[in-house]
């Protein structure tokens, strides 16, 4: 995999020098203004311009074994709603100018899309969340649809997500990459109760238990212990990578499927963000790993992309503050 | 001083408790917009339209003692950089649809604006920093400036700052108002060395026996540890509050006035959010003693009211979130 461009990095770091600004006083924003300037590959970089958000809708057989405060009726409901440009994320979307698009890939519905992998993906705890078939045609999805973004003229493309119990299979695929216990991973999801959690961490265990050395290969994990949505996530980020087209991720799914990417393919990391920190404790876990930190901590809980569709705004000020700052150079054209 | 509309933020979080999104899932940005429904006076609220920032710029006499890593002709400088939209401020600005204005109070140059006071204020561990008449004489440029502002539809104020120096007498302020030693509000500003901070920790604490009582009165406070630029800044979030349009402050100028104004008048507070933590310890310590909590904490440290610009996205995406979402009464129209 291709890197982002080193050699803009270094010129947009000269530039960063070189701003008529105090030394290091842009902080975070001039490390992002740094990636995004490599990501695109030119210095001054352009604000991102076309941003497109793809949200992955799935249900997971855990749904039904009390790992979640919701029932996965919800699932479905959420896809209209998105649909009917009526969530929390369109809400944000429309302010800062982001498409979205649901994909529905394994929603626990008759409706029969595209995109569709199956009705729900496999109680991981009791059985692999997909066929290897499944896993492969839920990666094409999520290929596809990257592609059909990035054709469309992406030029930064977001994560979201949207599954009753999907943090229970994201948490699993954390665990199973590096190697943690499941009481490690666990986290409360849209808010489950302290007897919800323990269950949530037995049915990781027991996923873990039962896929043993298997998730040692990333596309084998995903069909043990993902789904279906995730496995679609996972390959939409990873053809991004691919692209060279940068990707910002939101919570505990986007991240889980990135961290898979990136143990298929090493490299995608670089390509990547992070918008929001979660409360889930496997998304920082996960994003320590990948060597990314969130650019806001808002206690958002509400999955969907939304953490990443609110944080886009943040890369417009990296890119403009590269772009737009006077350069000491100019400002005493005799020094 | 009249409070955000009570009613209004009661309606604000049942239609918060009402939208199809998991209880507190909007987290920090479901609070913001109830406190921005409540300053607006109606639900929901309409995102905010029309943003403006004004810098208010002023010199130091401290800052020929060794308390600043800069040279105090860097003000004036900066003072034209705005002018000409090229500081990091200008750029974030365009970003997201805010109006700079720059407002020379007391820049030590031959220039004579509308509003200058004097050149320079004075060195406040030697002297006071105003005489009473320039006190009221910035106090009335502060209001009249938020008033043109107001007056020229602005639903949401910035406050932000230029001047070498100045976060000297800003810590000075927090210090003698919340009856904190020096040594416990001093940072490093925009860059000062060890050596720097011990002296500016020695001028802080010089100033404060300097002054004695008189920093019981806050207009009295500054006019002997202020300064013009910071009098005109607190006059401005106090006419901002008195008439129920909200201000989003910045960093440590920002905040100091910002407490200087509650304190000439309590109640200013709850028309203030804070966009941004700095690194500068006397933010957050007067952040503290406001109630108010950053939104962004980016290791900015450039002022001029950057953390403030940078934060207004997510004053949008608040509004937008309690605005826009699909409430659960309207999805099941039947429950």
């Amino acid at each position: 995999m291709r890197s982002p461009d080193a050699e803009v990095r270094r010129a947009a770091e000269e530039r960063l020098a070189g701003l008529a600004t105090p030394a290091g006083a842009l902080g975070r924003l001039g490390d992002l203004a740094l990636w995004w300037a490599a990501c695109q590959g030119q210095v001054p970089p352009r604000p991102p311009a076309d941003v497109r958000l793809a949200i992955f809708a799935g249900d997971h057989g855990v749904a039904a074994h009390g790992v979640s405060a919701y029932p996965a009726a919800i699932t479905q409901a959420m896809v209209g709603t998105f649909e009917a440009g009526r969530a929390g994320v369109n809400a944000l979307a429309r302010a800062h100018d982001v498409s979205v698009r649901v994909v529905d890939v394994s929603v626990d519905s008759e409706s029969t899309g595209p995109h569709k992998v199956r009705r729900g993906s496999g109680a991981i705890h009791l059985e692999d969340a997909l066929s290897p078939g499944e896993t492969e045609r839920a990666l094409a999805v999520g290929e596809q649809v990257a592609r059909e973004e990035l054709a469309a003229g992406a030029d930064l493309l977001l994560s979201g997500d949207m599954g009753i119990g999907n943090t229970t299979p994201a948490a699993a695929l954390v665990a199973a990459h590096l190697g943690l216990p499941a009481s490690e991973v666990v986290g409360r999801g849209t808010g489950v109760d302290a007897a919800g959690l323990a269950r949530k961490t037995e049915v990781v265990d027991a996923a873990l238990r039962r896929a043993g050395d298997r998730v040692e290969d990333p596309v084998e994990a995903l069909t043990a212990l993902g789904s279906a949505d995730l496995a679609a996530a996972t390959a939409y980020v990873l053809t991004a990578a691919r692209a060279g087209v940068p990707v910002l991720l939101d919570g505990l799914m986007a991240v889980a499927c990135a961290l898979t990417a990136d143990r298929i393919e090493p490299g995608v990391a670089a390509w990547c963000a992070a918008g929001h920190r979660s409360t889930e404790p496997a998304q920082s876990i996960a994003l320590d790993k990948l060597g990314l930190e969130p650019l806001l901590d808002l206690g958002l809980r509400l999955g969907e992309g939304s953490g990443a569709v609110a944080a886009v705004p943040l890369v417009r000020s990296a890119a403009a503050l590269l772009s737009d700052v006077a350069l000491l150079s100019e400002l005493l054209p005799g020094g």
